[in-house]
C-alpha cells in the first residue's frame, strides 16, 4: 500500500501538487521514440506528441490527468506516448488551466478552444478522437458535451483511462473500494474537487458527465481497474451512453488500480492499451466507399 | 467520543437503523406536558403534537431526521415537544415514507401532499411554519421548493436545527470536522444518501436544497452547531436566501454536536429552542390592522 499522506481540508495546494507529481511519477519511463513539441494553437497551448508509428492524419486530443489542480502535459507524457503508438496517432496534449487559480469551467473552455483550434486548423472532425485519464477523461467527456451543444462537428470517438466524471463523488465505488485503491483517497478527491468548482454546483454536466445526457455521441471506451473508488464513474459514463444509444464498451480490469495503463510491469496495462489503440485506428480509419457495381 | 461503528457499502438497513436510532436515544425524555395523537390526514399520517403551552391557531408542520431512511415521529418526540412548547404552538409531525422502500423524492412528496391536507382543513398558510432537525432539516426546504413551485399559499417561515440540505456533501465542514462530529460519520451520510437517490442526481434541487433558488421564499431560520460535519450545509441555506432577498438568521453555535437542541443538559440547547420558539411565535402572530385613529 503506497497511499500518499493524509489530506485534510487546510492542506495547501503545494502539497496538493505534490501528492499528484508522486503519483504521476509511478508512470514510468517516457518510450524511446516519443517525441514532443511544445507548442501554441491561437489561445491554447500544449505540446504535439509522435511516436514512430504516428501518423499525422490521426488526431488524439488528450487531457492529463491530476485532479483539475495539477499534472500537465509533461507529467503525463510518458502515458500518452504509449497511447499514440498503440493508436498509430498524433496526440495533441493540451495545457488547460488549473484550478484555484483557474476555477470550473475554464478547464472545460480551455478544451472546446482547442478543438476549434485543429478544425480551424483543417483536422477533419472525423479524424480527432478526446482521451484522458483520470480527471482528463472526465474532462475529455465535459469537452464532448460543449461541442455537441455548440454544435461543432463531431469528434470520431471519445476513450477514457480511469476517468474522474463525478465530482460529487456518489459511485458506490468510492466507499467500496475506499481501502483498496492505493492511488487516491476521498480526501485528495474531495479537496480537489472543492478547489475546481468553488461554488459551481458538484452536479453540473460539464462537471460531472455521469449526470449528462450522451445524445449524438460518438463511440465511447472507457477502462478501468475494479479496486479503484472511481470504477463506478466508468461504468455510469458506459450507462449514459448506452441510454443515448451510442456504442460503447466499458471494460474494468480485474484487480487493477486507477490508471493502471501507465504501468509498463502490468500485462494488464498491455492489453488496455492494445485495445484504445485499435479503437482509434478503427474509429479513424478512412471511410472508403464502396465503388457501385459496374454494370448491372 | 462516541461515534457509531462503522459503516460500509454492504450495511444492511437494519444495522443503519440502529445507528440513528442510537443518535435518537440521546434526545432524552419527553416533556411532561407534552401529549401525542397519531392521525392520518388523508393519504398522510402522522401525530399531533401538543403541550400545555399549544396554540391551535399556529401550527408547526415537523419533519423528523434520520437521512432519509430511518426515524419516525415517535424517535423525535422530545424535541418536537420542546420546540411545539417553546413555540407556544401545536405540531404536526409527519411520518414521510422512508428509503430504501421509499426512495427520493417519497418525502418530498409526502411533506407536500401534508401541506395541501393542512391548508384543506382550513388552516391559514399565514400560521403554519415548517420545521425540521437533521434531514427533515432539509427536507423542509425541499417541501418548501415544492410548495412554492405548486404556487401555494407560502407559509409563515422555515426553520430548521442541523439541517443535512446537501447530499453530494460538498461542505468544507465535511472534511474540517469529520473527526470532530461526535454523531455523524461520513460512510454513514454517504450510505443514506445512496439508499434515498438511488439513481437520482445528488445535486436535485429538491434533494439538495443548498443547490435551489429561494424567490419568495418566507423568512428562514437555522441553527447549527460549529463541530458538526454538515455546519456548511446551515450556512449556504443562509447564502441562498441571502441571494433571493429573503430575511433569514444562521446561527452556528460554538462547540455543539448535531442536533445539539435535543440534548437538555446543553444550556445552548435552551437557548437556540428559545430563539427557534420566538421565531415561530413573531411569524405567526395575528397582524393586528392598526385601526384608523378616530376623529381628528
Amino acid at each position: 500500500m503506497a497511499k500518499p499522506r493524509a489530506v485534510e481540508a487546510e492542506t495547501d495546494i503545494a502539497e496538493l501538487r505534490r501528492q499528484y507529481a508522486y503519483l504521476s511519477e509511478r508512470f514510468g519511463a517516457v518510450p524511446r521514440d516519443g517525441v514532443f513539441e511544445p507548442v501554441s494553437l491561437g489561445p491554447v497551448k500544449g505540446e504535439w506528441v509522435r511516436t514512430k508509428t504516428s501518423s499525422p492524419s490521426r488526431l488524439i486530443l488528450y487531457f492529463h490527468g491530476g485532479g483539475y489542480i495539477s499534472g500537465s502535459p509533461e507529467t503525463h507524457r510518458a502515458l500518452i506516448a504509449k497511447l499514440a503508438h498503440a493508436s498509430e496517432a498524433t496526440a495533441f496534449s493540451l495545457q488547460y488551466r488549473l484550478a484555484p487559480e483557474f476555477a470550473f469551467p475554464a478547464a472545460v473552455r480551455d478544451g472546446l478552444d482547442a478543438y476549434r483550434q485543429l478544425i480551424a486548423r483543417g483536422m477533419p472532425a472525423s479524424a480527432i478522437v478526446l482521451a484522458g485519464s483520470g480527471s482528463g477523461g472526465g474532462l475529455a467527456f465535459s469537452v464532448m458535451l460543449a461541442i455537441r451543444n455548440a454544435k461543432l462537428p463531431m469528434p470520431a470517438g471519445c476513450l477514457a483511462m480511469s476517468p474522474w466524471a463525478d465530482l460529487t463523488l456518489s459511485g458506490w465505488s468510492v466507499l467500496q473500494n475506499a481501502s483498496k485503491d492505493t492511488a487516491l483517497s476521498w480526501e485528495l478527491l474531495f479537496v480537489s474537487a472543492r478547489h475546481y468548482l468553488k461554488k459551481a454546483p458538484p452536479a453540473d454536466s460539464y462537471a460531472s458527465p455521469v449526470f449528462a445526457n450522451f445524445k449524438d455521441f460518438p463511440p465511447i471506451m472507457v477502462h478501468a481497474g475494479s479496486l479503484e473508488m472511481l470504477r463506478d464513474d466508468a461504468s455510469r459514463l458506459g450507462d449514459r451512453a448506452a441510454e443515448a444509444g451510442v456504442p460503447v464498451s466499458v471494460e474494468i480490469y480485474d484487480g487493477m488500480q486507477h490508471c493502471f495503463q501507465a504501468h509498463s510491469a502490468v500485462p494488464e496495462a498491455k492489453v488496455s492499451l492494445q485495445r484504445l489503440g485499435q479503437f482509434v485506428r478503427q474509429r479513424t480509419a478512412p471511410r472508403i466507399e464502396t465503388a457501385p457495381a459496374a454494370g448491372r
